[in-house]
């Protein structure tokens, strides 16, 4: 028996919105200690890893570690009928071959269920190596995302460069180029207006806009984004959910002018 | 001649809103009573009756009966440049080709006159019986209206079933299955949110999402929905409009596994 | 070199709003007295002027004439990527292929710079001649551009006749006939409800609705417009930008049954 119930349901509702895009099918993967989910884009190219702890739910009851394999599109339909304030409950019988969603709005005056059919879905997960990144940047998940969606209307690679005084955004395509530069800067009413970089050296890297653009879809779900750079290794777009966990993307570097070696990374 | 002034012109606006969807011609059946329209809709499944009461309009002259054919989409096209806050008035000779719609702002600094020409719609007009339900339904309009969305979503299909504490909607589709259940609940701060129902015997009957889809196009004109059922008769969709009449909708019940005769009304 | 800084960038960002859908390429020139643009519509048929007072910028810099060939769509979407609060420069050479806009946030925390390559457009300035007008009626830009919008749902063509009690705008089309006429009205709480009519003596004009729907693009511009008649010239559209200049539209009349002779201008 796997049931969980989160006060928040909007959360839900939000993580989906950021997951569908990118994700077709995935395995949700309960286990008495979180509610976890890992996948590749349908490109292949990005990856998913998102973790909801089970000490966040209201109520977590997992008797055995199970696998429940969603098309995250029709998971989205459900979820879409649940109100923004509603309760929402996940429920799983061990051997099932269905989920069932319930919905409680704040006054109990409306009751909904959907239950939705499980899917087989092949999946191996990855081991994501800890690592110290090079350069740690923390800045408003707003501004993040005007800047990948403002670029990709001129290019559709950017170069990111992170440097102790701030992260530069560059892009160029048939119209022109452009550079947006943000700057350090802690001294903020609102904490999550600020920006705040942590470097050990200075890195520059070279991504695909589209994934960005996907992985910003998740801005609701906090008012932050950190991202974590190191020269060859895939960027890390985190959005953490405040008292529950956190969902990250993975992104590999495309090869660019400024990289010695080619890679074969295109 | 007829003349007829709407001091609230919003609500013609709303009421072809409401229809334009489901039906493409009808006639305006004028009498010294009222103003009012019997139609089928496109497809000849749902039937739709509206009736403005005469003493409701600020103004109201019918010498003799008429009926104006009118194209419902052009009609709405017409009463879309008519300001929210204009009165509307609708005039036309007994023996016209045409109908006229004025409209007046508030302060009187604007004036728009519309011609719009008639058409020769072919209709009977249906006697409706009055009938007893044995299950009558008051519930939000608004709520009503997110309730058949939203199962739209999952299925194509909805079997509402009333019994004395509450209405089901329920539905299933290929990726699953969906009820949604309302509690009667008349302890509410505010009248239009309560849910009331007022039952003969418990009643079960299933209905073409993409029609109730259509008559919840009604909801901006009424904060509150009637739903009257009884076995083997159509549902009524009602949706009252203060002090000046009413539109109605009728839809068959589809045959489904609850039911005991085959009645070929699929 | 050419440098102008705008502390009101939004006020760049309406122009091409403004500007966009009629106009694909044009010249802008720059003088030590003023930034400027002239260009006809893709169809030759309408005429746009736009004017940016050198003293209406914060910073104005022009060390010879230059002309500055843009492709709007693209200049759009660089404007796009500024802050509606943003400060907003514009820097070229004299002899350069390109023009750089900076943005900057109100805060300085952000600084975008977009470089646009500069295209070659062959084009005469027209001379415009200073005319006296018969008619000029001041109105609500708000209310001029619903009136359009109104009218083109029902005809292609809308006639303007202007007395001096008003202004009536009468189209027709398949499905029937409008007029909407609008009073001289000058006791108002706001001056920019006002509609002031300037008469030498009456004018009726017939014009495509089509350009009149694209000129009212401007209206966020000002919260007033002027329409300037003269029989068998073009009617002026005119949005004045507060402090810094204006943007005209010009649009010939077309021929229709209330004028005498066939000027071909079909």
């Amino acid at each position: 028996m796997f049931e969980a119930r989160l006060d928040q349901g909007v959360l839900l509702k939000k993580l989906l919105e950021a997951m569908k895009e990118l994700v077709s099918d995935a395995n949700f993967e309960c286990s008495p200690q979180a509610l976890s989910l890992q996948a590749m884009d349908t490109s292949h190219v990005a990856l998913v890893q998102m973790t909801l702890r089970s000490d966040g739910f209201a109520h977590f009851r997992c008797d055995r570690n199970i696998s429940m394999g969603m098309n995250l599109a029709n998971m989205s339909k459900c979820l879409k009928c649940a109100g923004n304030d509603d309760i929402i409950t996940m429920k799983a019988e061990d051997t099932g071959d269905s989920v069932t969603f319930l919905f409680e709005s704040p006054g109990q005056e409306r009751h909904s269920d959907f239950e939705l059919k499980l899917m087989d879905i092949d999946s191996e997960q990855l081991g994501i190596p800890d690592t110290e990144y090079s350069a740690t940047v923390k800045m408003p998940s707003s501004e993040f995302q005007r800047i990948v969606k403002d670029l990709s209307t001129i290019g559709e690679a950017v170069l990111i460069s992170v440097s102790k005084d701030g992260i530069k955004f560059s892009t160029s395509g048939d119209i022109g180029s452009a550079n947006i530069s943000v700057r350090q800067n802690t001294n903020v009413d609102k904490p999550e207006d600020a920006t705040v970089i942590d470097l050990q050296e200075p890195v520059s890297l070279s991504f695909a806009l589209r994934y960005l653009n996907s992985f910003a879809k998740a801005s609701p779900l906090s008012s932050q984004v950190s991202l974590r750079m190191s020269k060859e290794l895939p960027l890390v777009v985190q959005y953490r959910i405040v008292d529950m966990g956190e969902i990250n993307f993975y992104l590999a570097p495309k090869v660019d002018d400024d990289d010695e070696m080619d890679n074969g990374n295109e």
